[in-house]
């Protein structure tokens, strides 16, 4: 009997979970594994942010799939998904097709602009490394040049974040701690940078603990940073954004560097392949299976899952993907071995710690709030977790956190 | 009787070599010694190629003037030298004005684009520390961006050189080496980046020992580096430059980055203080006296002397514009002292090593022909010499260059 083929598309934390986890519990014999990526490295979507400020390196950001694959049980191929033909059990990539048994979507997100013109032109996304890096440089850029022009313009020095959600918070936290080393590397006076946050909303962090939000807010206003709560981007252009003030009129805010980091959707794949889904998420079954495809599981950024209690959707984070992750290893193991019963999701919310730079963030961990010190500690150890379930100690070594204190 | 006012404008290594002679030689009650430049800071122009390529951070090529002048003898003017009036024996600062009893200028050196069209706004000039790491950036923001984009643009991966001088094949040499850096950093394929050098004499390094002239040309072929002799620039582009090709034809060479370094021209204050000069450059008494203004003395990239074994100017050079520096601080210290001969300057020519890269260079000293590591040896001994003459060991100690292996 031909071994069933199971496909991974992507290898972010869902998808690479998936893959660690499965050539664990499988036997050689029992299936081929087939691992898809753009790339052929794995990144910590979740520090990007800190590659795009440059506080951090991309190289410390991304580590190769190959070290963490076993390569007799999973072979990599390294190409980008096009399209998922469910009816002929294939994906189409770009160059070549696989057939298979057992599917798994984890192709993550995308930015999501919600129509707003110029966002794509002339605006940035933390969304990969090859953009966190364009950023950094982008940013450095600017200040490079400021000196070099008779008229200094000092919207070179002003950088919007588009979004006061986590990834902004996270980002403006490693912004204020970036912008002091770029004064004095391109002899800038401080005060004539602003970064600038724009959100729609009427609080950032939006959802999260009100205490904890003032204190974010607090620490980084004392940074330097502005925030315009409650006030939406009408448009980007290529001298910076309109917002809406009051109810008819606009302000134009000039800054060179705009960076929107305010919304994410499921991949583009999702639609293309023709899955029911809102924003690119599907709505799953809570055995992480596709509805009406029991051999398809979506899992992370492209799936959606409600939670419960609150009677709204998960939130999409890495935490949550990984946990989809284990459990839809299981899961397939569980088909591939002819066994029906499936396990059903239940998310364990370890809690969630947001950064603030490298040494302050706020967070709820195990249902008790965090601030300071002793939160960015947490936060550190969070993200060290994640190399360490799927790569072990030896990732942890590798690419771990120890700038603890 | 007042003590006599002694302006110094320029803090190059012209100017600064005279202010730390004059400070050793004057005492406090015999003048007033006044050093003026834009920033306050000295950097190494001839170091400058390294900055611009990144291969060399920029603040290794700069140190505070503070740190080598002696504040009970020299007061240091922090600004920009708008015009000379000789008549009335002043200067006109940005700021202020100074009147002087003597004065040196030692403005140093423009960017000479000879009427070519599109240089001024399209291409970089190597030519302080902001542009230089302005073009770092420049280069990198390239790199950086390459792989964002649907369609890759190759001409970002394109480095045109207008120029292949000393300062032209010693940034050739820095580039070669920064580009595999780059490469590694954003993920290029090595084989799509070119580095392009276009030269309008019939060889690179004009005037220099053939024989060292072929060592660096197939040394930075080998490395990478497609040359163009015989080439002229006829524009530059925001696509890149266009050549000369033949007799009536001209060629377009795309690429994002076009560096000028072919050409350079005294300080314009040079003429509109009414100077007869050519090029910025004034034709000098021996003395180093301005012809019909024996108290004006003009050293370094803004003077000009003739070598009379050839019946050609000396090339503007640091060694050169040293050595005056230290004769203009001898020929004022005597006219300060009442003494009306002044000592007339001859070129003691050490030599000079052209560097490709941090490990190796061509170069003639005491006239012998060297290459190889022994003469990458000896441009770091030629570079660390400068910083001797003007802040002694504990310069040297601090800024020195001893990547000697």
């Amino acid at each position: 009997m031909k071994k069933p083929n199971i496909v991974i598309l992507g290898a972010g934390y869902g998808g690479l979970m998936v893959a660690t986890r499965l050539q664990k519990q499988l036997g050689v014999n029992e299936a081929e594994i087939f691992l898809v990526n753009k790339h052929d490295y794995h990144y910590e979507t979740t520090w990007l942010h800190e590659a795009s400020a440059g506080t951090l390196h991309h190289d410390k950001v991304r580590y190769d799939i190959s070290s963490v694959i076993d390569r007799n049980k999973v072979t990599f191929i390294q190409d980008s998904v096009q399209k998922v033909n469910a009816e002929e059990k294939k994906v189409i990539l770009e160059g070549q097709e696989l057939a298979y048994d057992y599917l798994v979507v984890a192709l993550g997100a995308e930015s999501e602009t919600f129509g707003i013109q110029g966002l794509n032109e002339y605006a940035f996304s933390i969304s990969n490394v090859n953009k966190a890096r364009q950023i950094r440089e982008h940013i450095e850029y600017q200040f490079a040049t400021y000196h070099n022009e008779e008229e200094k313009d000092d919207t070179r020095l002003r950088i919007v974040v588009g979004g006061a959600g986590f990834t902004g918070i996270e980002f403006l936290g490693e912004l204020a701690n970036r912008v002091p080393e770029l004064c004095k590397e391109y002899d800038v006076d401080y005060h004539k940078v602003k970064i600038i946050c724009v959100e729609a909303a009427p609080s950032a962090l939006p959802g999260f603990d009100p205490e904890l939000v003032d204190y974010a807010m607090s620490y980084l206003e004392r940074k330097g940073v502005e925030f315009r709560i409650g006030t939406a981007i009408k448009e980007a252009t290529p001298e910076g954004i309109i917002v809406a003030k009051g109810e008819n009129e606009v302000e134009e805010i000039k800054a060179k560097t705009v960076v929107w980091a305010a919304g994410v959707r499921g991949n583009s794949v999702i639609e293309e392949s023709g899955f029911e889904a809102m924003r690119g998420r599907v709505k799953v079954e809570k055995t992480l299976q596709a509805p009406g495809h029991s051999d398809v599981f979506i899992i992370g950024d492209c799936s959606l899952m409600i939670n419960e209690e609150i009677n709204r959707p998960y939130p999409p984070t890495a935490q949550i993907a990984m946990q989809q992750g284990e459990l839809c290893a299981k899961n397939i193991a569980a088909l591939v071995r002819g066994k029906e019963q499936l396990e059903e999701f239940t998310f364990d919310n370890k809690g969630t710690v947001c950064s603030l730079g490298e040494d302050d963030a706020v967070g709820i961990v195990f249902g008790k709030k965090i601030v300071g010190s002793k939160a960015a500690f947490m936060k550190k150890v969070v993200d060290n977790r994640a190399l360490y379930m799927i790569g072990g100690p030896g990732l942890v070594l590798k690419k771990g956190k120890f700038n603890f204190f």
